[in-house]
């Protein structure tokens, strides 16, 4: 159903790891709508992936880097622009980690040079994408850059761990360097606050497949899709939200704005 | 620039008045993407309007009804539905009215019998259009409501009066009429909290020229205009943004998170 | 436990029924920290409550008030200075009925006639209220007033029906207000925000036992009950808070801020 | 204007510098009201501050701790209990530093070294406190836990930088922290979100006192001093606000809700 809304568009998605990812639904959304772009993920991350098969599939160049590293981005922007010909117009970031989570730290006992690192990976990162990309005046005039995120930013999922609080500091980052972004570049910057989604990324949470149920019976339109989530990124890559910038954007079925449903009542008294 | 985003879709738009109109633009903007609508506004505002024209140019009926009217609402879905041929995916309300604000009364002087119409026309009327179209199943599955608002329904704006609270309450609608609507007909319903936009009926509250100045200083990308605001609604409108429901979407180039800009700091020490 | 903090203070109570109000519990909590007040509510409430009791055993006079009527709040207000002797400090609104909810109107199925009534006496009494005391110069320096209403402001609780929409309007309108009284008389302006609280009111809504139920469990502290909610609301009179203004608190042992607590998703899983 | 709102209260209070600290004026005002705590702050800080003065006024005793040092946290724990006779009833937060602002790095340009470790000290030393608090279990039941905070963390500040972020995540610890706190020894955990304060530490923001006055002016009440804050503090700490947790609570004359004043609007556009 590709309506050529990117047409002529160029840009850099980071975090595609295999066909459940956001990321690689998003790059092929993108490829059908007309846009290019060159693929990223962190080296270690692309060895257990199939991104090849994704860059084959989308005719799209894959340039490692690790997005903790100013040099690894650096060269990132400059080979983007020049495999693409030009600056770019649009940015995905869906990068997230924590090493609590993976070693099983609960919240109240934290690793801290685990939560630093986690920061580092998962909100740092997006920092250092954007500083990168404006230093070297990357980036077109009207271009739109957009981050992955999660409510857990904003209320409480137990399990989510210190993920919840990089979520946050991520969101902040967005509005931060949007400002900035947005006076000086004309560029726009937001975060998708997507439904929780059955990632290879996401299911290394405790207790995520009761959640998802969960998530689902809360929300009147129940969850958003990875493909859902695509398709949203396509209207916010394209030149219709021109003016939409510094916004968090739920993207989840109605989830975040319930108090209580009644599916979700109805499972839980009977 | 048409991509077909919304061929084949079937709407109503209400509030069209004259060329300034977002809704007006909205309509141009629906036509170009391959969307059919009826248009209509209340009798008493056609009368001043050049809705004809627009019709014209979009090939589009108008049906006259007064939204707060059960009556005329009932018979305005049902014209739709015979003119369209179906049922409807897309409906656009754009309708606000303050009569203290006409009548220069203050906020703190309110007169209550106008307050209580500003709030009928403004607010409750969404409530009417959507019990109307839920009532006689006149929605498709996946379609999309959306109305226009401003941020003065959560900070204070003193010139915007009764009006602050006419849109909070209509959010509010959005919200609780969402959930039924998304849970039974698969029907989202979102607000956009728009910019200072410079149409006829904007132009009434006192000190619109500077405060438009003022938001366009505050906002990095500037204020968002009726055509912008008609191209992301038509965003909303399409299959790209299925999931998106029971939200506030602010479109005004930043404005909303904005806690003050350099630009406004500079003019304000001046 | 008293601490004397309202000693030498003056206000008017409005909305005690019997024992489980909150305001009921408020007036005695107000009266053990040395505030002076009269009581007042609808006569058609006070025919079926036990406020005399109160008034007795806080040294009240009770003045009944329709709060959607001009004349009775002139007249409250008149009558308050003149038993109390001089201007007002504290002013508590606990006011909210719904006829679509008494008479079992679906929320996608309302009686326009009832909603009107319903948003009168809920959220456009408490501007009644200010605009009254603000035209009479009734308020100390310094004073507060606060207003309760519900999360469903901001959440769809199914259940709450119109409610949601009146408390929406009524912490616009707080704000609203809250920027000419602050402005103009250095009174401040805040909504509570509370917890589910089985009083005579509350428990009219349907599944509301189910829902405390469920709100206890999400709530990391439980739910607060009316007599927390006293100890709250006499601090926002007392001179601790005075620049806490324009402001909805949320008093829930911390449901606003939960996305899911184990609590329940145990009892949802199992 | 003692109340004896925290008689019997014992508690630790980080960050006072000098007189014009919040943290100075909370610590002034809890011995007023009635409570014991042992005072603390960095090392380094300590020897640029007159914290002895603050100590002997108060009764208290000083133990220097380095916030971000796990090891120094739990010793100031041991010590704080053996010296108050008992476990902890409130905790004050008053903390915050950022490197790139002190040496004049742009927002756009950070030095990432410096970005982390203004990181350590401002936010993640806050769940260092809890956590340790929480693994030596001790705080007592309905125990309560304060961070000052800057609304920097919802909306942009230019001058602000990366203490934006460092604000936003120290939010986000507050709550995800606060529902374990909560839900496992009845302790709350809340922010406040100060109006721009003229401290030691505030006066090294760019441009500082144009915003202070840009801010008075915006505020319905004006801006909350350091004795308001102190003063909202208490209120906090006592008994009173037992079912509050999870908030970040806006402690700024209404600034936080307002779009704009006519104070701004009248100097905006002189």
């Amino acid at each position: 159903m590709s309506h050529n809304l990117l047409k002529g568009k160029k840009g850099i998605i980071f975090g595609a790891l295999d066909e459940n990812s956001i990321a690689w639904k998003t790059a092929e959304r993108v490829h059908e709508e007309g846009g290019k772009f060159v693929l990223t993920n962190a080296p270690v991350a692309m060895r257990m992936g199939q991104i090849n098969a994704l860059a084959e599939k989308t005719g799209s160049k894959v340039i490692p880097a690790d997005a903790t590293s100013i040099e690894d981005l650096e060269n990132l922007v400059d080979q983007a622009m020049e495999i693409l010909g030009g600056k770019i117009d649009f940015v995905l970031h869906s990068i997230g980690m924590s090493i609590n989570v993976r070693k099983g730290n609960h919240y109240t006992d934290q690793n801290y040079d685990w939560t630093q690192k986690g920061t580092d990976v998962s909100a740092t990162s997006f920092h250092k994408v954007m500083q990168t990309l404006y230093k070297k005046d990357a980036m077109n005039d009207w271009g739109s850059i957009v981050a992955l995120t999660y409510m857990a930013a904003q209320r409480v999922f137990p399990d989510y761990n210190d993920m919840a609080d990089n979520k946050a500091l991520l969101e902040s980052i967005a509005r931060s360097f949007g400002y900035f972004f947005g006076r000086d570049k004309k560029v726009r910057v937001n975060t998708i606050s997507q439904s929780p989604t059955p990632t290879t990324a996401g299911s290394g949470v405790k207790g995520f497949d009761g959640f998802i149920s969960y998530a689902e019976k809360m929300s009147p339109l129940g969850n958003a899709t990875a493909l859902d989530c695509a398709n949203y990124t396509v209207t916010l890559f394209s030149d219709l939200t021109r003016k939409v910038t510094l916004q968090n954007l739920f993207h989840d079925g109605g989830f975040s704005n319930m108090g209580v449903s009644d599916a979700v009542m109805e499972t839980f008294t009977k």
